[in-house]
């Protein structure tokens, strides 16, 4: 039996075997990103790949320079040739939720930046429909937690600020400073009316329903790589 | 010949004498919004008007501490009984462009708060078709600076970094911590649907079109003060 792990590391291998010399690539952030990110640092040390990389959080940050993979930041540059990310929901559409690690701002802004946004992960985390299992994370300007939080909730979103960091206390704050909302709906059967009703909530910063952005999902499954 | 500023503080005046007793007010940000907060200051000390305010930026925090105005931080309150503000340009349909003082974030964020959202300005700040004059200020994460102005150039902005401040070399930080790109359109005849593009681009905080949002505009003209 093929554990979960291993199916993150297959699709994050593919995925990194895909990117090209000479490729300015974005790099997402999470569990299933980090084996794409190990692999790719193992292709720049040993078949001396030659690209650039724009990371979506501290996280893949360090782990680009711990093994030597070249980095820009995000404003350096104006176009990726590809982007390659997990996701915590994926839907036959290849709409997603992200934000389970908090990267979701950032990883939205990286993923605008390219018409390449492939999606890796194990089959866990396929849906019918969008919300089935996860919260919806929403990034929220700190002094406009209470009405950015009414608003979600009238759009029947029940909301809890993240907590749970054992090394700090009180609630967890994003690279960007600002807190973590996960609000959770029944389901979401048209995330597009869904995505847009969000975006119109001020101080609402970004938040973990990506629609129509990627272009190609690589799915691990115990029967091996599906992609769609 | 009344000169603007008197017509400014003529409807910040009369702004500020729509103020009930008990209530809790948002306070705007600007020239005409501060002549507001002078007469709500001279109100609480000379008629002991007993209200609360919830300030926009810290411009305002810092007036209204001066004159002994109350204060609740955004955070602490749901609903604000009423919000009263300045804008750039206001068309017939009480369509604003906010934003010349960097405020534009936290304004807009007040301004959800309430049902009865007043807006005071001379009558120089009326326009036909919004954009005539004025830029949409926008208030961009400062990661995604270049991807956000490629996506608002690409829908008809021109864009330029706010600078200017003489006590600060590079660009203006906003009072959370970002960048503001003013981005000129040749008019906006839909801004509906500006605001709604806007919305969706990621890495954009906020945007000075306040579109459906004000309930009374209160406009100072030589011939008096004219409601709409």
């Amino acid at each position: 039996m093929i554990n979960m792990d291993e199916l993150k590391k297959m699709a994050g291998i593919k995925a990194a075997n895909l990117i090209q010399n000479g490729m300015v690539v974005g790099l997402g952030t999470g569990s299933t990103a980090a084996y794409m990110v190990d692999r790719l640092g193992e292709r720049v040390q040993k078949e001396n790949l030659a690209i650039t990389a724009v990371s979506t959080s501290w996280s893949t940050t360090l782990q680009c320079r711990r093994l030597g993979i070249p980095l820009k930041e995000i404003d350096e540059v104006s176009k990726l040739d590809m982007v390659i990310d997990g996701a915590d929901e994926i839907d036959s559409q290849k709409n997603l939720i992200k934000g389970r690690g908090a990267a979701h701002l950032l990883e939205k802004i990286v993923a605008s930046m390219t018409s390449n946004y492939i999606i890796i992960a194990d089959n866990s985390k396929k849906v019918t429909v969008l919300g089935e299992k996860m919260p919806v994370p929403i990034e929220v300007l700190p002094k406009a937690i209470g009405v950015v939080i009414a608003q979600i909730e009238a759009l029947g979103g029940k909301c809890t600020t993240r907590l749970g960091s054992p090394g700090k206390d009180g609630p967890i704050i994003s690279d960007s400073g600002n807190l973590i909302v996960d609000a959770k709906f029944k389901n979401i059967p048209n995330p597009k009316v869904l995505d847009s009703a969000l975006n119109s909530i001020p101080g609402l910063l970004g938040h973990g329903l990506f629609i129509g952005m990627a272009t190609k999902v690589i799915l691990a499954t115990p029967k091996g790589l599906e992609e769609f």
